[in-house]
C-alpha cells in the first residue's frame, strides 16, 4: 500500500506533476465534522509556489474540490474524496530531460524499478504530490483541532550552514544560492500543541515512530529529531530525565511535541552538472524550469499536514486501548 | 496492529520483561531458507548484557527455540514461532517502583493508557522485548544475505559529548557516568552494504521511511539520519547531487545505504530523583536493579535487526512493482 | 479501512448515489500495462441501468476518466485515479423518504451508526458504489487476462422459486414482480478460467475466504458457494474426493473455480409498507424512484469485478511465497 | 498476512500438526479484562478429539498456557501469547503418505506453491491449526460476553443428505459412512445473540463479508449463508422486507445473527482411492491414521470462535465511527 497512508484515518493519495489532477481519498473520517472546500483551501495556498521571490515562479492555482463524503455541510464518515486540477503545466521543458536523469532525482530510480517512467516534472516523485497530503491534512487539523484544541506549526528554522535563522540571513541565503544557479537545504522545525494524550500504540506505532515514517516519506528529506534529538545522545541521564518529552514509551504525555526534519538542497539546478541516459552514456544537463532554490521553504505546511495525520490516526486508535 | 511489523514479512513480537518468556512470530518467511536455532542465537548472545562491565549485569541466557515453521531443516513457508524463555528475573527489586513513576520511563504513560500496568522492569516497555526483534531479524539477514550478499553492519559512533568514538573515549564516558550513579546518551552508525536495489515503494513506503520507522521504533531513540542527515541541510546543490545516496525517491540505488540513530542516556539511574505517584504524590526515587549506563552500548545488533526486518519486507514486495 | 479493498492492489473507492461523482483509486497495479478508458467503460457499460425493461429506468451515462496513474498509454506503476461522474439524479425523488427509513435497506442502520446521513439514494449505500468495483475490476481482469488468459463470466442463474432459469422464466417471473410493485431474488453463477495456480495463503488469506469476503461485500448478498457448496454437506468423502476443485487448502490448483452467489430481492418496492423513522413512530411508505425489480440481474459484472480483484491481488502476492 | 486475522484485535496463529506447538499471538486485547487459562481451556475441550465415537481417536490433551499480556490476573493491553504443545504424533502414520498426495487433500497444493511440504499430518493444513483459533476467540467471546453479553451458538444442523437432524439420524449416518471406510459432509448453523449494535465498516468491511471471510477460511468448508441465505434468492421484496435482519448494510441492528457453514466430507478415508506422487505417477492409497469422518461434528466451537474474532475487531473498530 504505497501510496496509503494510515490505518483507521486512511489516506490514499494519486497524482503526477503533469497528469489531469491530484487528490486524495480520506477513508475513516468520522461522521459529523463540518467541513468545506473553505476548511482545506488556506492550506493548499501556504503550500502554493509563486508567492515569494523564494520560490519558485510556477503559478498554480490548486484549488480544491470536495466530491464526496460531506452532506448538509457536514462529514458523513464516507470516503471524502479531493481533487485539485493540474493548470500550469509546461510540460515541454521537460522534452529535454526526458532521455536525460536529472541528478539527485528519482528519474534513474524509476526507470529502473518501473521500467518505464513519467519524464513530465517528476511524475508521481514531483513535489506536487504533497498537495494531496495537504489537502487531507488539512481535514485531520480541524478535527484535532476541534476536538482537543491541538495545533501544528511548523516553520523554517534554518538555511544552509547558518544556524541562526533570521528572515534576513534565510533570504541572504537563498538569493545567494539562486544567482549561482544553486541550490540550499534548510532544516524545518515542528510545534505541536495541545496533542491528545495517550496516543500511540507500542510497540511499533509509537508516536515519534509513526511521526519519522510521516516526515521521511516527504522528498528531499533526509532526517528526523524529537525532542532533544542527536542532542539527546549527548546528555545525561540526570540531565535528561528532567525534559518534558513529548511521548514516554512511544505514548503521548500531553506535553507539546519538538520536532526537526532535515531537507537536503533541490537537486534541480540550473548550473551544467554530469548526468547519464539509460544506456548508461555520460551527457551534460542543465535543468531550466521552474524550481524552489530551497524546498525547505515551501515544507513547513507539509509537515504540519504529515503530523495532523498521524495524531489524527492514532486518535481513532485510541478507543481501543481500554475498550471503552 | 501496533505488536506487528511489516506487511508482507510480518513480525508479531510479544512478552514481558519478567513473564515467563518472549518471542515472535514470523509470518510470510519464503520456504526453502536453511534455518535453525543456530543461525539465530549468535545475534542474541550480541544482544544479551552482562557481557562486559559497560553493561547491564544481569545474567540472561536468552536461548531461542524455533517452535514451528522449519522442517528438515528449511522453512517452510508457515509461521515460525520463536521463543526465549525468561529466566534471571529480580521481580522483587521492582516492589520498591510499583507505586512510583520511574523519571523518563514509560510507566505513567501506560498507568495513563492503560489504566493499569505490569511494573516489573518494566513489563512490555523493557529492552528485552527487544530480544524477539533481534531473532526476528536474524532470518531476513540470513534470507537477504544468502540472496544478495547484503550485510548490516551497526557500531557505536559516539557516547555523550565526545564526538571521535575511540575505544577508550567510549569505556571513560561510561564508566565516569556509572561511578556517578548516572547514565549517558550515544549514537549509533548502521551500514547496509550491498542492500537489493529497487526496494521501496513510493509514496509512503519509502525506504528511509520505513527504516525511520523501525529506528524510532526502539526504545529511547531520539533521532534518524540517512546519508547526509541534518547535514545536508546545510549543503548547496550543487555538492549534495554529488553524493552517492543509498536511495533516491525512496528507493534503493543498490549503493550502500548509511544511517545514524541518536540513543537518550538510560533513565534509569541511582541518583535520588523527584518523582511522582499515581495519586500525583511528589516523593524521591533511587532506582537500584541492574541497569546499563548507555542503552547505545548494546543497540547495535538491535538496529541491524530492524533495518533487516524493513529490507526484508520491501524485497517480498518488489515482484509486485512490474507483475513479474 | 473500510472503503479499502486489497492488500497489493488496493482499490480504495468514494462517492455517493446523488453527490457530483463516483470513483477509485487504484494503488499497486504493475508498470506496462496498456490500459485506457476504452478497457474499462465496456464493463460498465454492461453495469448501467436503462438498458432493458428489466432493470431500473434511471438513465446513467456512467462515462470513467482515468485521472492519473497512466502515461504514453502504458500504467507507470503509480495510482490510477478513476472518475465516474453523476448526472441523472433526481434528488427530489429522496425527499419523501427524508424522514421515513425504507424496509429492508440501511437508512436507520446508518442514521444509528452515524448520527447522520445522506438520505440522497441510498447515499454511500446504494448501489452506484459499484461503479467503482467494476472500473476498478476491469484493469485486474486486463492485466490477469494478458498474463494468464484468466477470464470471468457470471450470470444469472435463476430468479425466485425457479431452479430452472431460461432467459424466459426469468423474464416472466421480474415482469410478474413490478406489475405487483414488488421485486425478487436472484443467484448468480460465477466461473472462473485459466485462474493463475497457486494463488491464497493459508491460513486466513484462502483464495475462497477471500472471494466469500468480496461476494458478501456487494449489496444485498446473502450467500455464497464454491465448488459443490452446500452440496458438499450431503456427499460422501469417496464421492467428493473424486470432484476436482478450484481451491485446495485455499490454493487455487489452476483447475476452474466455480461460485454462486444469492442476492436477495430488492428492498426497494412500491407496493405499500409498514416503517418507522427516527423517532421510532410508525407510518406507511411506499417508495417511488426507479429501481430494479431484481437487483441479480445486474449483478454479473459486478460479480466478475470482485473476484478479478480478489485474484489479482493474490497474484501479486504470490511472488512472496518462495522468495523469488 | 497470510496467518494473521483482524486489523484492531489481530490474532496471529503458528504451528503445525507435528510440530512441538501450536499457538496464537493476539495483539490489540483491551486491558482490564479478567482472564487466566481457565477462560479458554473449556473452549479447547469441546474441540479436542477422542471424546466421542464419533470423531477421530486422536487422544490430544491440548493444554492452553497463557505466556505474556496478563499481569495479576488481568489483560495488560499488551500482545498475549497462548500455547498448546503437542503431544500425541504418530508421526510415523504419515511416513506412507509422504510421497503420494492424499485425494481432496491440500498436499499437492503445497508442494506445488512452496516446492515443499511437511507432510506430517498435513502440517500447517491440520486441522490442529484450529486450536489457535479457538483460543484466541475465547478471549473476544469473554470480552464481548461481559461488555455486551454477546453469546456465540453453534451447532451440527445436518448430516449428509438428511435435512431433518435430530442426534439419532446424525449417529446413524455417520456410523453408516466410518463402516463403509468413508467419511460425510455436514452443515453447522450459528446463532448470535445481543451481538452489539451498529458493528461493520462499510464497504469492505461489512459484518456478513468479515464473517464469510472467516468462515470460508475454515478448512473443509464450502459455503456460507446469512440470514435467509440461498433462501433469499426465492423471495418477493414484500416478504424479505418483513424479516429482521442481523445486518442492514453491513451494520449490525442489534438483532440475532443466524449463520449456516456448509463442511466437505473428511478427504482422509480409508477406502483405496487412487492418487498421484510428485513425479505425476499414478499410484492408489488408503489413509489409515486416526481421522473424523465428519469434520462438522467438531466444527462448531471453530466457528463460534471465528465470529468472536469478526465482531471483537469491528467492536474496537467502532469508537472511530463518529469520533467518540
Amino acid at each position: 500500500m504505497s501510496s496509503i497512508f494510515g490505518k483507521l484515518f486512511t489516506v490514499s493519495t494519486w497524482g503526477e506533476s503533469h497528469g489531469k489532477a491530484i487528490g486524495a481519498v480520506v477513508d475513516g473520517c468520522p461522521a459529523g465534522l463540518l467541513l468545506s472546500e473553505s476548511d482545506i483551501q488556506p492550506f493548499l495556498d501556504r503550500r502554493r509556489p509563486g508567492q515569494s521571490h523564494l520560490t519558485t515562479q510556477r503559478k498554480e492555482c490548486d484549488i480544491v474540490k470536495i466530491l464526496s463524503g460531506v452532506f448538509e455541510g457536514k462529514t458523513t464518515g464516507t470516503p471524502i474524496s479531493l481533487i485539485v486540477e493540474n493548470n500550469d503545466q509546461h510540460s515541454a521543458d521537460y522534452e529535454q530531460i526526458k532521455d536525460w536523469y536529472r541528478p539527485g532525482h528519482a528519474d534513474e530510480a524509476y526507470d529502473s524499478k518501473y521500467g518505464f517512467r513519467d519524464y513530465r516534472g517528476g511524475g508521481r516523485s514531483s513535489a506536487r504530490e504533497t498537495i494531496a497530503r495537504v489537502a487531507a491534512g488539512s481535514i485531520a487539523r480541524k478535527f484535532l483541532n476541534e476536538k482537543c484544541g491541538t495545533e501544528f506549526t511548523a516553520q523554517v528554522n534554518s538555511v544552509g550552514a547558518d544556524s541562526c535563522a533570521c528572515a534576513a540571513t534565510i533570504e541572504t541565503a537563498i538569493e545567494s544560492a539562486r544567482k549561482n544557479g544553486d541550490s540550499i537545504g534548510g532544516i524545518v522545525n515542528l510545534t505541536i500543541k495541545n496533542p491528545p494524550k495517550n496516543l500511540g500504540e507500542p510497540i511499533f506505532d509509537r508516536t515519534e515512530a509513526l511521526l519519522a515514517m510521516a516526515m521521511l516519506s516527504i522528498p528531499a528529506t533526509k532526517g528526523f529529531e524529537i525532542d532533544e534529538g542527536f542532542n539527546a545522545a549527548k546528555m545525561l541521564g540526570s540531565e535528561h530525565n528532567k525534559i518534558s518529552c513529548g511521548t514516554y514509551g512511544g505514548i503521548t504525555s500531553g506535553a507539546d511535541i519538538l520536532c526537526r526534519i532535515a531537507f537536503k538542497p533541490t537537486p534541480s539546478i540550473s548550473q551544467v552538472q554530469k548526468t547519464k541516459n539509460k544506456n548508461g552514456e555520460i551527457g551534460e544537463i542543465s535543468i531550466k524550469g521552474r524550481h524552489d532554490p530551497c524546498v525547505a521553504i515551501r515544507a513547513p505546511v507539509i509537515v504540519e499536514s504529515m503530523a495532523a495525520l498521524v495524531l489524527m490516526d492514532l486518535f481513532l486508535h485510541r478507543g481501543s486501548s481500554n475498550g471503552k
